[in-house]
């Protein structure tokens, strides 16, 4: 079984976050909702969510993937020394980490987006960050792979998010039969 | 302000409550995520999120809007009387009552969908309940409006569901261009 976490951070965007974890757990994934600052995170559109577990119970080598969720949440997570020891360690592990929306900054402050093609929220604030580090800004995209990392544009391609995040862990077929049991008529 | 108030039973479906309340929240709307059974409810897949308030709380009187999310809870929402009873005055009120995925087996309970155009998902449960309450069941269609009732298909049709909920209380020109701030490429 493909084990999974995503990181909640105060201020995560909700869909971003819910959209991937509703999908890979109707793929029969062992997805854990992992706390950043506490257990019970606010979300931007304040929403309190209790989670499964906190960051520092997460190894690198218990997981499969790692998905951040946008929003507010996404400074919150990049100025997190440990979120970034997780995520290099995760990039190094040759494991899938996957971030949408503005969470690309979190990829770029560990230093991984250099010549690599990403796609995330068009904000001028966002983009910079990536240019700084270097980063082949894919626009127009919503959802962009490159190697073991996949990256997404909004909350309005969080769905494609999760399912592109079970194609990458090895269930196509089911993917496509998920996209009709979820009357899923999008890209 | 428009007041929403979104009805979290145990067993919601995750998506199809965080789409709408997430993207009328962006609209500004005053949205209010009402316990029923308790305070702190446990979605489908065991996702666990606080509530602002109670069902017992709301008052069709002061609200524009009724959102009924689908999943498990559907069936909790189908046998509580006071669900019925306030979807009831939301209706004689001529106000918006809106049901996602197996929630609109709540409005054939309440009796309202007799000869009326309502879409739902398409498991044979879900259909019976609506083809014996009289409704003439849309297939092939993700979001469907009847006068003061819209009803969807699934949780892939979370989004647009909420966008047509902000369309309908009269935010057309806001929705176009939130669509695009949420880099939504779907329907």
């Amino acid at each position: 079984m493909k084990k999974v976490a995503i990181l909640a951070a105060p201020g995560f965007e909700e869909i971003e976050l819910m959209a991937p974890l509703d999908i890979l757990r109707r793929l029969n994934m062992d997805v854990v909702l992992a706390g950043v600052q506490s257990d019970k995170v606010v979300s931007t559109h304040e929403v309190t969510v209790s989670t499964d577990t906190m960051l520092d119970k997460l190894h690198a080598d218990k997981l499969d993937a790692l998905i951040l969720p946008g929003g507010a949440g996404s400074w919150v997570l990049r100025d997190t020394p440990e979120v970034i020891h997780l995520v290099k360690k995760m990039h190094e592990a040759g494991k899938l980490v996957a971030a949408i929306c503005a969470a690309p900054i979190v990829l770029a402050k560990a230093g991984l987006v250099r010549d690599r093609n990403v796609t995330a929220y068009p904000a001028q604030d966002v983009y910079r960050e990536l240019n700084e580090a270097g980063a082949h800004i894919v626009k127009d995209e919503n959802v962009v792979l490159d190697g073991n990392m996949l990256t997404a544009n909004g909350p309005g391609a969080a769905m494609l998010f999760g399912y592109s995040i079970g194609e990458y862990l090895g269930e196509d077929l089911q993917v496509a039969q998920l996209k009709e049991q979820m009357c899923y008529t999008g890209l």
